[in-house]
């Protein structure tokens, strides 16, 4: 390895792998049991919350902050690590409290809350006992140009008010949320990036009213679940405003920059574990006289996706890195690149694996379909790929410049 | 057009459209919601029924069949053209009558039935009165390679018992389904492509179970369904083989034909729908100044779908008229081309329009996401890519030695 | 096929393919020697002179022209399965007299020469007597932007001034080259489209200077070669303006459709060539315990390149046939789009049979490096890839919209 | 950086930066007009010598060797920094005495050579005062599987006869080459991998024979130049044999670990260099109006060259750490991967800078044609994709049963 992982982190690792034999991927099915069984899947299967006491007395959580006045105080790089093997199971995140957009609403709150929302917000967040969501993107506008968001915060008196039409909130349907990052305008005369503001809104607050759950691929992603939320003339406290009116891109901007990271890491995990289950079938199955494992055909299937996957790891390694050293500012390009990066590999060897499964691949029998979709969504999610791709040549073109 | 429509297949063609416009598109939706409300999903919507009766008015039905007994009797090329356009939406192939696997399963009837077995379940299945399934790939093998296939069928004096363990049986959740086509063994003793043999098993007789359903990346695929089935002990009249013991590999050949045809056709359809909505998308979406439509990269985006589409519809009609003019046994290269060539420009195109619509994409707001899935399926429906690639190169290596 | 070559293309392809076996691929490497043993390589191979005279005597001369007060008369769609056929071998065209740019050159003077152009130099480009080049590429500005042109062409009296530095100049370094069609601006004030026009420059006229040959990629394609050619203060007579100043726009385009469909024809029968040799070699050739034509890889390898050649081609013909129902200027997203196609699916068929040959495969003793070099080159020649894909994404938008 | 250079290293990488902007690029097309002026282009341009004085007096001089003994002991990753930089020209390399295949032979010299051998062949090669060629693959037998090797090495008393017939042996044109390493069988009845050997034959033996010149894809490479060289009862003394009979196979795997490296950093600066090049073309260049850089088609062109670049090196940065830390043996697989993913990325991103930079880029105006070729070449030297492909798929099969 180029770089070595600090020792907390090797043990952590360790211990993660250990967790995620014994009781992650056992239970993967008894959570859609369970969910199955309750008649209503926006029900949380008791398994998630057993598992999540385990998974805290053992001190795998929250791992993913880095400060350590709130847990083991990892580093990006060791970090990546971890959270590349919670990825290769799509229940495995949440069990260790690090799962998005929770993970991303606490940074928020840790970088830039005051005591009184810290206390209030991610208090319970940190513990696991509520969940939350994030309502950036709108349906009426290409909000992959975050200056098109229309979503309005008036202030009137001590309260703002807010009106915005918001989908792909994802976390809206699980009956644990409470809390809401609402992102609109403020300042609609303002330049055009400072327009926009984010806004703590309480989920039972009245007119925020859950209009329709938003299936992907035909998943549900049950109990999480993404949502179309309207908020009709919502009013909360003016000392829900998060930074300060205005300041809605700069926290975006802080937000995403390990998001992204982990998102990646995610997404290689699940690549990861397909090319595990791509060559377990190979060896096991049997066609045209001899196990798909000894045809040379699948053989160079096997090869393409471990390039492309120590490929990708490094990548993300290097820009979790960058992030360490020298800040989420100055390491955009990077995190620019694995954000396409690591979804294209995980597409790619999760869809490999699938062909190698032939019907049992695009089932629930294996967990390929699912991470397929995941991992598709991914190339859309934090901006769509042509927005990355834009960036990354504009600040190229600016850096041969020098 | 390198070769013309007959004037029949214009007249049906232009029908066609009218009707898709018509009826089909604005009950896409319709369907879905029928279903919902129905509580259980495995019932068909009424809507179905309605619009089968107005498209067999119109002389929209059972346009699939060459064989002027049956049908318009149009030419495998005449019918390319229709089908096309049935596969620009989900809904639209049982509407006509026209819908995997009944297609096969009746094309297999005309060519192969008994009288007694044509009037049996051919005369009900071209009516649309009731519904069949095909049960040939088995879990526990490697079903790519027919041969391994291990469904037992034993001849008991009068009766066959047949014992197999089938799935992705797709139609055996529809509650219209009465008849299945089994594949198994008869004479395991036999050259290996004379081991097997078809059948034809009521899907009420006693041992036949649906064991479960099978979901595709998370769709129901409902009120069709594709399902595991178990046969244990099950009992039919010697009556119900069909064409004769050990010939199952030749109806299979004879029944692939045409039917690769269609679902290439419809993948090349859902292509062009695709594209459709991804242009008007591009029109109506603004980002970073301009419309997507004014984008350079969106713009290759669309040419490079336009360019594969023609290809693979050209090289599809190619198929469709060699196997008018040569067979389909002397035309298996060209089946075996389009069988890769058609999913794969479906799913490039259907990706590229699911990333022009961003989250709406990968939503049901609009039907990219359920038409990826089928497509995505298309390359193991059927044998997986890698069995149809490594006959064309064997029969191109044949070919070249002349 | 979907259509039927005329009787009188079948005749000359039968012809065609006979003269090819027979006299062309076994003088290959002829010409190679005779070149190289004349000490200058900018010399005529006298093997050239003789086939030309065999295949004239043939009927196999001027074929490319669809007047038939020129030749046969055949139709695009006819003429593409001949220049296919052509495009086999590098040395082919010429002999037919159906070589780049001449063919363009004389298109050009069919369509829009004064009967005395025609008698000057259409007349002994027909015979094959003489060499033409075609200068509108200019190194000092991006050309695929045909508007950047900055060559000058002024009227002074009775004479036109040239003054323009030009390179890509295909053809000028052969011998028995003797006219230039030179592009540049008469009209710098006109609309952007009227600026230009096309005049004849006779190659001895004094201020012609071949600057420098521009060999590609190593090759320098000789006894035709490329070069920069500078044009300085040269006069040439009123009479020698082609069709009118400021129509060299509407020359280019009856130019390129055609030409167009020959450069494809030609890309995919170097494609056919090549899928013919990597099938021989990989029959001949054993590693790792087995021929090379029976390992899954190769047969993947060859595969692909039968489904992408068949593709390509049909979709040449198809833009063919276009042109001779509904002409050049209607299809044109046609043209554009073969333009994309057929040099892609050469580069990679190539690109394969390279890798199935080994270092033979880079080598001269295969046209298969040559051969991609060509291919490669077409994807800058007549316009970049990019210009095309925009034109078809722009022309497909505007098509949906209707 | 995951992990930094060492203090040594980062100083000869300054030293080696200026150096090449002083000395090497500036001298690119020097080189190439003394080969023209010289009538022979097998002839050493002066102004190599000249500049091989120049880099040896600042100690930028067989850096390549990690053995301290012969230079600056590098470990291969601190080599691999500065391979890259060399590799930016494809002058470079001889320039510092660390150009293919000397520097195997080198290196194979220093591992196994005996004194005597060393004294004699490996001295003037480490001073740059002779070079040396490498023949082992033959035209007659797939030489990917090395095992077919054909040529005989036949002990007669003293001596050693070796008849051989050899192809792509490169070096074999220079005028300087003195010194030949042949692999042929001594022992065609021992065990498969125990037949063959590598004997030193100097290459003014009697009966070695430069049988002709070796084009590649047009390019002569002169002074340098690949050749078939066909060995003829060549008779050389028993000293001469490397190792000792029957362990060519043991040298190869030695020789070619660091090789690779080598041969992939090199193609990584022809890839950063390529997109150095287009990056700045993109900011000069007009068309349709506004500059290439401003093209959205431009910019995600410029932005997947980044990404597979940067991707590339890290994957060939952790590939020679794995050799410093496990040896050339264990980090087989790391190996194989490179020399799968550098070319592809070079040919990759060296392809869109051609493309951006239109005829100029096929040209010899700028390196990237010639740095095309040699990526390409690449891709079946030192054993072609496809047996790097089957050797990693093997690898990852066998560690994933563990």
């Amino acid at each position: 390895m180029l770089k070595e992982l600090s020792p907390k982190a090797e043990e952590l690792q360790h211990k993660l792998i250990r967790f995620m034999e014994a009781y992650i991927y056992p239970n993967e099915r008894i959570v859609e049991e369970q969910l199955n069984a309750a008649g209503n899947r926006w029900t949380i299967p008791p398994i998630i919350e057993e598992l999540k006491e385990k998974a805290r007395a053992e001190g795998l959580w929250n791992l993913f902050l880095d400060n350590p006045a709130y847990g083991p105080g990892l580093s990006n790089y060791d970090y990546a690590h971890l959270c590349e093997i919670m990825g290769r199971s799509l229940i495995a995140p949440e069990i260790f409290n690090c799962n998005a957009p929770d993970t991303g609403n606490m940074e928020v709150l840790v970088k830039y809350g005051t005591a009184e929302q810290k206390e209030r917000w991610l208090e319970p967040l940190l513990q696991g006992e509520i969940r939350s969501c994030f309502s950036m993107t709108e349906p009426d506008v290409a909000s992959s140009d975050a200056t098109n968001i229309q979503g309005s915060i008036v202030r009137d008196g001590d309260e703002y008010i807010i009106n915005a039409k918001k989908w792909w909130t994802s976390g809206a349907m699980d009956p644990r949320c409470e809390i809401a990052i609402v992102m609109g305008k403020t300042n609609p005369d303002a330049p055009k990036h400072q327009q926009q503001s984010m806004i703590l809104v309480p989920f039972d607050t009245p007119g925020v009213e859950v209009k329709r759950h938003l299936p992907v691929f035909g998943y549900d992603h049950a109990p999480h679940g993404h949502a179309e939320v309207h908020y009709t003339d919502v009013r909360v406290p003016v000392s829900n405003m998060l930074l300060g009116e205005g300041r809605g891109f700069e926290i975006a901007q802080g937000r995403l920059g390990p998001g992204r990271i982990h998102h990646c890491m995610r997404a290689i995990g699940a690549a990861e574990r397909a090319l595990e289950l791509m060559c377990s079938r190979a060896e096991e199955r049997y066609a045209f006289g001899s196990s798909l494992a000894e045809k040379g055909v699948i053989r160079e299937t096997i090869a393409e996706s471990r390039i492309e996957i120590e490929q990708a790891r490094l990548l993300t390694l290097h820009a979790a890195h960058a992030i360490d050293t020298v800040g989420a500012k100055a390491a955009r390009k990077e995190i620019a690149m694995i954000k396409i990066a690591a979804p294209r590999v995980s597409l790619n060897v999760l869809d490999r694996a699938i062909q190698v499964f032939g019907g049992a691949g695009v089932s629930e029998d294996f967990p390929l379909a699912a991470h397929w979709v995941n991992a598709r969504t991914l190339r859309l999610a934090d901006g769509p790929d042509q927005v990355h791709l834009r960036d990354i040549g504009r600040l190229e073109l600016k850096e041969q410049q020098k």
